[in-house]
C-alpha cells in the first residue's frame, strides 16, 4: 500500500463516520503525504514577514502613505500588531525581513536586514527591479529559509508588509495569466472610489508599458515587489526543504504563482490558508485550483491568515495521531 | 458613548486599514457588547456533550446501529473521540453527560448521569417524551450549566451523541418553521441513497401524525431528543448566565431554534461555529440569519465545531485587548 493509502485506511478507522471530519481529513492527508507518514508531526512553526517599499506608491495607489510600511515594521519589532498577537496565542515564531524598505531601521536583534535595494522602482517610469536585484532577493528568501529549517522547523507560513503591493501583486497576476490588469485589482488597504478608479487606470498605464511574455524571470523585474520575490525565493526553499509551506492572503498567493511557475510542483506543499476579502484573490485562487480553509473576510496581510488557521491545521494532525480507532475503541463500524 | 460605540472606536484605532480583521472583529465586538467591556477575558471554556438514545433509530434511519451512541460515549469517557483530542488541544474542558442511553453505563468520574428515560419514545408510534420528562430535561440541562458557571467559565458549546438524532433535529426545524419535513432532512452520519429514501419516508409519515403548532413545548415532546432537550435547557441557562455559547453543527442549531422560541434575545450570545455538510444546516442557519464562522465539511457533532472554531474566537479577543493601537504604536493613520 502507498502511504497515501495507508494514511487514508488511518483515516477511515477513526471512530467516526467516513468523511466526517471533512477538509481537517484533506489536511491530514497532505500532510501525511508530504512528510511521508502515517504519524505526521509539525515542529517550529515559523512565519517570515517580508516588507519593503514600492516605487509604485508615489502614484497615489494605496489608502495609506510610504512611510506606514517602515512605520508598521517597527510595531512587528515591538509585537503591536495583529500578526505578533496571533503568532504569540499559537506559538509561532515570527520572524521580519527588512527586504527593501526605503529608509533604514535601526539595529534591532529580531529584524534581518536583507535588501536588494531601498525601495522598488516606479514601474510607471522603469522596471521594479534588475535582473542582480532579483536574483539577490530570490536568493535571500532562499537563505533565510535555509537557516529557519535548521531549526528543525517544517511548516512555514509567509506574511508581508509594503504600501502598495496589491499593485504589484495584480501586475504579476495580470502577465502570468494574461489576464487584463483590471480584473486582477481590488481595494488593498482600502482606498475608495475614485482612489481605486485611480489604481486601475495607473496599473492598466504600467501593464500597457510590456508586452505579454512566459518568462517568469523578466515578469518578476518588471513588476516584482522585493518583498513579493523574496517571498517566492523563500517559497521555493520552502518546498526544497519539504516543509508544509502556508500560504496567507492576494499577495503571497501571487508569490505562490510566481513559483509555481518555477517548481511546477511546488502545491504539493502549500495550504492556502485564508480567502482574502481583496476582491482579485479568490479568482487567483480558482487559477490555481485551491480552496481556502477559512473565509473570515480579513484583508490585512501580515501571514495572519496563517496564523489564524495554524490551529485548524494542528487540529487536522492531532486528530490522525490521537484518535481511536473503531477496533481499539469497541465501536461498532458495522452499518445497520 | 455606548459601549458597542466604545469597542468598535477601540477596534478602529488598531493598527491595521479599518475593517482589514473581518468577521474576528464582528466576534470581539460581541464578546465585549455580551461582557459589556472593551477588554473582554475568554474563562475556563468548556464543551457539554449531552447524549441519548431514539426511538426512531430502530426503523432503520440511521448508517450506525444504536448501540454506537453508548460505545461512542465510552469513547468519550476513555478520551478517544474527536471532541477529546480538540479540546485537549484548546484547553476546554469536555463534560458528558448521559442524557437518555438506552443501556447504563457503569460509574465513571467524568459521567454525568442525568435521564429523564431510557431513550426517546418511536416517534411513529408515540410522542418522544412526556411533560414531566420534558420538564425534567429542560431542568437538568440547566442546572448543569449552572454548576459549570461556579467554575469561573464565561464561554460553553455543546454538542451531542445520539444515533438517530438528526431525525429528531429535521422534525424540530420542520415544525418550528412549518416547512415540509423533506426540505430538513440530510444524510447524517451517512446513509446510502436507499436508506436516505427511507428516512425521508419514515419522517414524511411521523410529521404527517402531527398538526402544525406554534407551541415550543408541544413540539419539544413530539420530536425532542432527550440529548436535545437537555441542550435546549442548557443553552437556555447559559443566557441566565450571560456566557458566550458556542453553537456547534445541525443538532446545536436545532437546539438553538427551541431555545430561541422561549428567550427571543438568546441569539445576542450565540457563535455558531461551523457550518455541518448537513444539508439542512445551511438552509437552519438562513432562516436564523446567522453566519457560520468556519465552513470545514464537517459533519460528526460531538461539539467538534466548537471546539476547532475556539482558537479563533480567542484570535478575535486577543487581537482587542493586545494590538497596539496607531496612537501607541507612532503609525501613520492619515489617509494619504
Amino acid at each position: 500500500m502507498d502511504i497515501g493509502s495507508a494514511i487514508r485506511n488511518k483515516i477511515d478507522h477513526k471512530t467516526k463516520p467516513l468523511g466526517a471530519l471533512g477538509f481537517l481529513e484533506s489536511i491530514a492527508l497532505q500532510i501525511g503525504i508530504i512528510q511521508q507518514t502515517e504519524s505526521p508531526q509539525l515542529t517550529e512553526p515559523h512565519i517570515v514577514v517580508f516588507a519593503a517599499d514600492h516605487g509604485i506608491a508615489g502614484e497615489g495607489v494605496s489608502a495609506y502613505p510610504p512611510e506606514v510600511t517602515r512605520q508598521m515594521v517597527l510595531n512587528f519589532l515591538n509585537g503591536g500588531a495583529a500578526i505578533n498577537v496571533f503568532c504569540q496565542q499559537n506559538d509561532i515564531r515570527l520572524k521580519i525581513v527588512d527586504a527593501g524598505i526605503l529608509t533604514d531601521i535601526d539595529f534591532h536583534p529580531d529584524l534581518i536586514v536583507s535588501k536588494a535595494r531601498h525601495g522598488s522602482g516606479n514601474m510607471l517610469k522603469e522596471r521594479a527591479m534588475t535582473e542582480d536585484e532579483m536574483n539577490f532577493s530570490l536568493s535571500s528568501g532562499a537563505e533565510i529559509v535555509r537557516d529557519i529549517a535548521k531549526a528543525s522547523c517544517n511548516i512555514i507560513g509567509f506574511g508581508e508588509m509594503g504600501i502598495g503591493n496589491t499593485s504589484s501583486a495584480s501586475l504579476l497576476m495580470a502577465h502570468i495569466y494574461q489576464l487584463p490588469v483590471e480584473d486582477c485589482i481590488g481595494k488593498g488597504t482600502g482606498v475608495n472610489e475614485q482612489q481605486f478608479m485611480h489604481k486601475v487606470d495607473t496599473l492598466k498605464k504600467v501593464s500597457a508599458l510590456y508586452p505579454q511574455t512566459e518568462d517568469i524571470y523578466e515578469i518578476i523585474q518588471r513588476f516584482g515587489g522585493l518583498e513579493i520575490t523574496q517571498m517566492t525565493g523563500a517559497m521555493l526553499e520552502a518546498k526544497r526543504q519539504n516543509m508544509v509551506i502556508l500560504i496567507d492572503g492576494f499577495i503571497a498567493t501571487a508569490a505562490i504563482a510566481c513559483a509555481l511557475q518555477i517548481d511546477s510542483a511546488i502545491l504539493d506543499n502549500c495550504i492556502f490558508c485564508h480567502q482574502s476579502e481583496e476582491k482579485a484573490h479568490g479568482h487567483l485562487l480558482k487559477l490555481l485550483g485551491q480552496r481556502p480553509l477559512l473565509q473570515l473576510n480579513m484583508r490585512l496581510g501580515e501571514g495572519t491568515g496563517c496564523a489564524v488557521a495554524y490551529p485548524v491545521i494542528q487540529s487536522a494532525v492531532n486528530f490522525l495521531n490521537n484518535m481511536a480507532s473503531f477496533e481499539s475503541a469497541n465501536v461498532s463500524n458495522k452499518k445497520s
